[in-house]
């Protein structure tokens, strides 16, 4: 099960190993999120030509499919990733940002949901489009929902697709269908931040790269982004200085600190 | 008329109401400005695919169309989502980064110029290009000229157009054409951070998101952004520091700051 | 021959000039390499369109192509951007991002470094695929190798290539072939914020625009950003904080500190 020490002992692993992580993702978050990874101790790349993601998907740990800025070539570079990647058993993680805002985000991100992802991460609004529960319009790329009101299709999802679903918001939900965690880290400045989830789902697809216990990596990668965030923005007068303090405390992350912050919640 | 109490008004607004701002924009400055836009109180998005510009506009309370890193997929999204907005009566920004530089550059800038945008603003080089005041090559993106060398250009352009033309620079100038406001916040130190001038054209189309006044709207989204910079530069060391600080003081901006700092010269 | 007085020469020219440069450059870095180059006091533009490339290169100073974020489009905008350079005697500098991991990065750097580029900046394990030294595939975009490693291939590509190579790690080393210089600035702590190798490729672009010793120039691009991020990583607790003041320190850098820091080992 997940704890204070298995969340340590994954970090550790994320520093020794330092995983080549290969993020198709979108413009907006590239930089922050290989900031994020290298701070955490991983290896990050960003490849999304067509012609060169199946081989630098085999060179890689995990892979990051992330589709915030959407089009076409790379949609086709998404498939081929996700397909090569489970021809070679390594782990990927989808984040469906912005499902339900458009027919071609709901349409990928099921698509692609369809293709055996370790670990969809996604806030309530996009959980609750993939899981069919809702018709309604995602408010753009921010969710409209609390993560509480995700939970029940979130679970249904996992179901579903085989993978483990996170609904993250006030509350970060993680569940395999059968089992769940709930985990009560983080800030509410997060949300001032772009792209925090995208960092989140970036910080999972490093943790599954050195652990195979799915529930337990996907709730490291969140643990992590939550207690650097929190403790950023207890010394952050607004969003710009969280951004700093949080690749600092990215980066000064230990076992002593994750053993005082984390919060199981259930 | 606009005034403090005005330019109070409008981010009150924007905080109440945290419009949709759909961005389609530069590489360069993608994450900047939606940090931007969240520190102030808005809710970006940024999306560009030709299949569903349409689509999340309609979900939009604003547009911004900014030319920074142009490509022939991308203009072709810019055009079918300025239809959108001006089909549903959503008002859109133009920024016509390096207008000037290329024939590319200043047909497209040209061609979006006469989509009714609510507002162009530019720089001095950039404004005088798109009023057709002059022959000269723009340096690159920053601009060669002083903004009021591009008054009387912009006033025409105003009337050309119907839009709204803002040109920036150490006093910044908002003109309908008839009626122009001269605004003198900012700081030099601004024009070492990449980008501050496509985070005004941002702001600019929070501010229009909530405030049918659009002289006034163009003037407190240039405010914002001026006078946050100002404080930030006051604080700061070099740019490094000044992006930090600017999003901190956007997230802080309040009336009182707005009625004390304001500078509103003719 | 380089020395502190030739750095700082260097860098006054770059601040009195404020040379266009030209970036055609892969999305993770775009906008801190643009504030990078402002900071220092260059005038950065992004421009990638094949439509536009050759005319924004005639405006420039000197040009920067970097493939971390390659694709097809870009490829054919590259090959244009460096032929209208050499045509016009405008110094172009190349990044070979990844070269050693997919065929497609190999390939791209490999017939880029056959156009004649003023200098190929990369790290060892990209600089030895490069000059055909080894066939080991490179581990994402994160050398494995020290630069040592790589001086003797670095020597023979110079040879080849008719290009300065330099090979950048703990030790900086910078080679015509028959001439090395060998530079001892930096922290370790670099290394954990993304893209810094690209943003010393870029500063090598704002040099070489101001200075017709290549060698010279390269390794007074290589020092701005190695002496100012040994300053910043001296101020830093961790990356976050190592981005901001590398801005604020690239902006400061002066003559008298050029002075005190600069280590010319060989």
């Amino acid at each position: 099960m997940f704890s204070a020490d298995r969340c340590s002992a994954i970090l550790a692993a994320i520093r020794t190993r330092a995983p080549l992580v290969h993020n198709i993702t979108n413009y907006v978050v590239m930089n922050s999120t290989a900031n994020a990874l290298l701070a955490l101790g991983a290896s990050p790349a960003m490849v999304h030509a067509a012609e060169e993601v199946e081989e630098f998907v085999s060179l890689s740990q995990s892979l990051v499919i992330n589709i915030g800025t959407l089009s076409t070539p790379w949609i086709r570079s998404m498939d081929k990733a996700a397909v090569a990647a489970n021809a070679r058993g390594i782990p990927w993680v989808l984040d469906p940002v912005g499902a339900g805002a458009t027919a071609l985000r709901t349409g990928t991100a099921a698509d692609l949901a369809h293709l055996r992802p370790a670990c969809i991460r996604g806030n309530a609004s996009e959980i609750l489009v993939l899981a069919g529960a809702t018709a309604e319009k995602t408010k753009g790329v921010d969710s409209t929902r609390s993560s509480a009101d995700a939970l029940a299709p979130a679970r249904q999802l996992a179901l579903t697709t085989g993978s483990i679903v996170a609904v993250t918001g006030a509350i970060d939900y993680v569940t395999a269908g059968s089992r769940t965690l709930a985990l009560a880290n983080g800030h509410p400045l997060m949300a001032k931040v772009t792209g925090l989830g995208c960092t989140a789902t970036a910080l999972v697809g490093a943790a599954l790269a050195v652990e195979p216990d799915r529930l337990a990596a996907v709730a490291a990668g969140l643990s992590f982004l939550a207690i650097a965030g929190e403790i950023a923005a207890e010394r952050s007068p607004g969003p710009g200085s969280l951004q700093l303090h949080l690749l600092d405390a990215l980066y000064q992350l230990d076992a002593a600190t994750i053993a005082r912050r984390l919060k199981i919640v259930a």
